[in-house]
């Protein structure tokens, strides 16, 4: 087993993960990188077809001409969602080609993938560098995986692939639409799920790009979010993605009294603030409570007569409906979480602007657009007195989340978790997260249903809400509020030594690890 | 003086340009590349302002942030052409540093620069790696600058960036539009240009980037075509270029009956080539004899009801109606060269799609655009009896062209060379070129007023052409009856044993060496 050292925030973490030296968390700018960006090797148009068609006749075609052998590790990215297609078709191929021990770098994994477990049995995939969430979180979880677990935020991973921290062998990048030349558009053909920006680093850094799509158009594709001047081969399958279950058709607000009543606090919070400014800008999410928050939000711009600059997306009908009624100028799309939202892409194409983990999250960049936003809202499985919070693991120590956009959207100039205050009569608010993945002094405010606490390191946001009627409170109070409705603060985990995954901040250092659990 | 071999098309090369040594060229094909990209610097988001603001109060004070020292390789890009308003400031601040023995790497240089000699003759420059225009070329050919002069195509300078031949330090971008965080647009603002391709290898593989603008606008400048993350800093300045030089209101066509006829010829040629078929594919420039070229192939469109897939620009008043009148879907610009091509990619961002050397012309790219048109019609200063070409000097010797995108566009299906067959008594036809840029076997076609010379080694062109109608004739027919007119060929010009110029391929190999002029 690996060894151990404790990091800046006071968290065990290996020193080496999956063969290769790791340093620990050192603050949040406590750590400087030095060296050059990951290159992939020189090309030459006299290698490929000039009158530019790519094609490959199949899947283990392409696999057996990208050079497919035991070890590589296969990128992948995760627009489809819950409605992914294609690696299990992947997977299937490299089977047929008789290698092993692969390492699986996908941007995040779905319930979808659980099948692919039988291939982390066989020995066709070695471990899975990427979100493990539900059925492969709890493979992990268990200790089931050969190597450790590698969880990384979307910049996180972005700025793995350029620092050269992981090379991708061969990508395989699932396009709604693509030519023959490999040009790849998110907002065409029936599994359309907005930019592809999640893959960008793959085309950039990969060995070996292979782009598959079902959807094949005349060159050019556009708008291309993958350039096929980056991509090997292309490969035409009949179904990329489920439609049904990569967006939803409407995206739903929540419709629980408590979300509503966090949504509604928290959108005071920011109006109150003095956040809601001519020209300001946030992003918020899809899930029911940040739809809710949005709806609330763009109310007091209405009633102030105050319009944004840009919103971050994933598009959804909500933030759809803002940008048509001309409440902001811009909205800035690493994605799309609904039909309205590719729709309006589509539509507007001048308004909806194209992002990607390198524009918005990586950390090992010349600044990005993260930082620029006025406010943020996220959600966390768990937070602690000083605002450290845990978006992977439950309270129970089981690993059921990635990390997303997370850690990189902390960096906005007011960061706001929503959070129920307790799930299942499990508080939210501990003494000390299971996991850490995101260090307090980046956290500015939670808000529950039971009140709003601000870090105490913002004064200036205290100062301006005392006033507000707001429900101002402590984690503290409202933690001992909580744990009196549940019978107490919840058992610890049963967990066992071992590392079954480690947890890497934006600049690449670990900031924790996950153990093994040790029973259900 | 350097060592010079005979390379594959039998021209004597340097073995060593500015102490770098360099390959000879080995045929279109012959030449494979090994190694990886260029890479620049791991940067940090923790050396960046939070807030995005990454300006500078001055260009002094921006070269100083930059660290500008003896020695150090300056990019910038022609986007402005005759216009630049821009390096003549950066070299007055260079100079304010006393710093020495710049190399300018530009992407194209202009009459206008012709001030920046004083800066070669103090020292401030060693010497220009970039085409080298008029009064800069001259200034070569007398054999007075320190450094070679090296010829790349635009595709040929991306590509050198990539591969690592030359590094950037410090990167200029003037930009007709930015954000304080970098990102910058080419189609707002009194400079407005067009999209700002020229300067994205620049922007990728610079050790320090800094973007200057006149006009600042608020966070996100859209369309970015330099990313804001590949910034170090921003100047405000009160003029990046002089609008009535950097586009001109409208684009001419010709009214010279002999370029007329020329057009005719080569537009009837494509016509009955069989090359105006549905979704085809082509670009021609934006000279009178091209543009008049382009309104004939667009007679014969509307004659046969038949619409292009695609057009390459710059694009031009000509290519903005066949856009706007649905006679092709898109336009793929690199540039702009008149104020209706910058509106109509404000009024069209769908249909006007910003390319760049990276998809259109890099050689070391997997498959680039250029290869895929279906016809290119190109200009030459010279042409031999072999179909070789010449585009960087007269045949009196002197450098006075640069590359431009010449020698990547000569990739076409069809490549189509428009020449008259003379110009001021001196013949077009050559038994030898006087510079070779482009290799016959990449010449299809050859038109000039007095007749069409097809490729012998397109002898499907030929067939199908034999029957209609065209002057079809033989470059030696025409030769004989020129230089009769002539009064036979040209005196040879006057040269020196010494290389002045090295020209490269757009593989990086030296196809040619431009020799020193003797006398005016």
């Amino acid at each position: 087993m690996t060894d151990l050292i404790e990091n800046a925030a006071g968290r065990l973490v290996p020193t080496v993960v999956n063969g290769r030296a790791v340093a620990p968390y050192q603050g949040v700018d406590g750590y400087r990188p030095r060296g050059r960006h990951a290159a992939p090797p020189i090309r030459s148009c006299s290698e490929f077809p000039r009158d530019g068609d790519k094609r490959a006749p199949d899947l283990v075609e392409a696999l057996r001409r990208a050079g497919l052998r035991d070890g590589m590790t296969i990128g992948s990215h995760h627009h489809f969602r819950d409605g992914d297609r294609l690696m299990a078709q992947v997977f299937a191929a490299a089977t047929e080609l008789g290698v092993r021990d692969l390492v699986w770098l996908p941007t995040a994994t779905f319930a979808c993938h659980e099948p692919l477990i039988e291939h982390l049995e066989s020995g066709l995939i070695r471990h899975i560098e990427g979100s493990l969430n539900g059925p492969l979180g709890r493979y992990a979880s268990r200790g089931s995986m050969r190597g450790l677990g590698v969880l990384r935020s979307h910049g996180g991973r972005y700025r793995a692939l350029q620092d050269g921290d992981v090379r991708v062998d061969i990508a395989v990048i699932a396009a709604p639409a693509a030519d023959s030349f490999g040009n790849a558009s998110g907002v065409h053909g029936p599994a359309a799920c907005g930019p592809l920006g999640f893959a960008l680093a793959d085309s950039e850094y990969a060995e070996h790009v292979i782009v598959v799509t079902d959807t094949l158009v005349p060159f050019p594709c556009t708008p291309w979010h993958i350039a096929g001047n980056r991509v090997d081969q292309v490969v035409v399958v009949d179904q990329v993605g489920d439609p049904a279950r990569i967006v939803s058709g409407t995206t739903q607000l929540t419709r629980s009294p408590d979300r509503l009543l966090i949504a509604e606090h928290a959108a005071r919070f920011v109006r109150d603030a003095g956040l809601i400014r001519p020209g300001f800008s946030f992003q918020a999410g899809a899930g029911g409570t940040s739809l809710a928050f949005t709806a609330f939000v763009a109310e007091h711009m209405r009633a102030a007569g105050i319009t944004a600059r840009f919103i971050r997306g994933g598009s959804t009908r909500v933030l759809v409906e803002l940008l048509e009624q001309g409440l902001t100028d811009y909205l800035l799309d690493g994605q799309a979480f609904d039909l309205e939202g590719v729709r309006s892409m589509r539509e507007h194409p001048d308004r909806h602007l194209a992002t990607s983990p390198f524009t918005s999250y990586n950390f090992h960049g010349k600044g990005n657009f993260a930082s620029l936003l006025d406010f943020a809202v996220l959600g966390a499985t768990e937070v602690d007195l000083d605002f450290n919070a845990n978006v992977v693991t439950h309270s129970d120590g089981w690993l059921l989340h990635g990390i997303g956009g997370w850690q990189d959207a902390l960096f906005a100039k007011c960061t706001i978790l929503t959070v129920p205050s307790f799930r299942d009569r499990v508080p939210v608010i501990r003494d000390r997260v299971t996991t850490l993945c995101g260090p307090g002094e980046l956290i500015d405010v939670v808000v529950t249903e039971r009140g709003v606490a601000v870090n105490p390191r913002r004064a200036d946001l205290h100062a301006a809400l005392v006033d507000s009627g707001l429900p101002l409170r402590t984690l503290a109070e409202i933690k001992a509020e909580v744990d009196a409705i549940c019978g107490g603060a919840p058992d610890a985990p049963r967990l066992g030594d071992e590392i079954v995954a480690a947890v890497t901040w934006v600049d690449g250092t670990v900031i924790d690890g996950v153990r093994r659990v040790v029973a259900e």
